[in-house]
């Protein structure tokens, strides 16, 4: 049943994408992910019936919420809904929302001058989105393959999700200081900053990835402790922008967190 | 433009409590809300165009998330969407999940056997609901007044969420100590008790309320402070369940956390 519905967005894909060769190296800057919406639009809420459409709008809050952690696919009668939101509006409207919400609360901060007032960003499905991927995966319904997924990875090809990319700047204006703190392994370095130097990136404090003592670790756990380095380093966290309630949770906190919307997947 | 919806809703009220008495020493034994769904169902996301229900969805999600934190008030444009919202199906399945995930975790706890392992609950839009008072007041479109809602407190007719009774009933039946732990004032301590009796709660083991010096605390900071107070006795806080995040957010936190869905109002 989903396969038409995958191959359909597969194609649509292949055409959002067709002009930007697999080689990242000959890429246009910045990579901004780019939704084929006129097409998807149209379509949005109309496949599913209201009953299907609620339940599954429910069990989206509840993710959203941390409410069913943990999980490890998305239910199988929301594949489509998952499918049709993250291709279409919702999705977008949600992740500019966050990025604007985000971008309010920055611009309101007393900054202090002395260079330590710190924004922490996660990097996948919060700077950069792995969409063209999981379109490819079932958005979530197949179970997290990390072989296949690091094989993507590799091509340092996610584009930019544009709104946190616009807040992204906006914070290096205003003169934090930014920390990429995520799960990727640290042997992922070199395609993870190619990757972000295409998608339009850069001037980043410290991008930190897990060390081979750090794979062990939950992300809650690991994200925690690298957030504990930077404050015993005189950092102020006012900010922390991610996807997973692990980028956010933990001790420290920062002053203020953002939960950028991922109904695909769960990371404890 | 709200008026006839609200005049509609009123009656709809009237119509579901009419058979209350506002003395509540003569209300029925258990307070369940019963929500008019024959009628408002049928209704729901029909009258909203695709592209408010879309924006409004957005809104409350980055409300459920904690992005928007503070508001004051729901946005205009979206005051039918949240009175459908919680008049209808979509309220009382996120009210549904949330309890049933509560309840699956609960049933999953290694239970010490020493009566120290504890839930948390809080009152307001958690284990009862103040709907009929907000259908009175535009469903969070006015601005919080204290006085007119003391009064409603007062009446201490505030029926049970239904969802939230059974998850009660089961935590208490798989002997966790229940806390309850509100906002509301020592002042209100005997409605309050008198209104938890009569929608059906019993048994709870503390029923901890706001005293003198509480009250100019942020509610993170004060119910973090009775956490803190709990531990200290030796309690280990397993669950806890609140529509607020100043319910769940602070340290302590509890072993797994439950945001219950309100788009209605928002609490510090």
């Amino acid at each position: 049943m989903l396969l038409p519905g995958l191959f359909l967005f597969f194609s649509l894909f292949s055409l959002a994408f067709s002009n930007e060769p697999l080689n990242s190296h000959l890429l246009p800057r910045p990579l901004i992910l780019e939704y084929p919406e006129n097409i998807i639009e149209t379509t949005q809420f109309k496949q599913l019936d209201n009953e299907l459409q609620l339940q599954c709008t429910s069990w989206r809050f509840a993710a959203e919420a941390n409410n069913l952690n943990p999980w490890k696919t998305i239910p199988q009668e929301c594949a489509e809904y998952v499918r049709d939101y993250v291709m279409g509006r919702g999705y977008r409207l949600d992740l500019e929302r966050v990025s604007n919400e985000a971008g309010v609360y920055a611009k309101s901060v007393q900054m202090s001058g002395d260079g330590q007032d710190a924004w922490v960003f996660d990097v996948d499905e919060t700077l950069l989105s792995n969409l063209p991927y999981y379109a490819d995966h079932g958005y979530g319904l197949e179970i997290f393959d990390p072989v296949e997924f690091d094989k993507w990875v590799g091509k340092a090809v996610a584009p930019a999700i544009e709104p946190s990319l616009k807040l992204y700047k906006e914070v290096l204006g205003l003169g934090f200081k930014v920390f990429l703190l995520t799960g990727r392994s640290e042997k992922q370095r070199s395609v993870t900053e190619e990757n972000l130097i295409n998608a339009g990136f850069q001037d980043w404090d410290k991008l930190i990835l897990r060390a081979s003592d750090d794979h062990g670790k939950l992300a809650t756990i690991y994200k925690s402790e690298k957030r504990s380095e930077m404050v015993k380093e005189g950092y102020r966290i006012l900010g922390n922008s991610g996807d997973q309630w692990s980028d956010l949770l933990g001790s420290p906190t920062s002053n203020r967190s953002f939960k950028l919307p991922n109904p695909m997947y769960y990371i404890p």
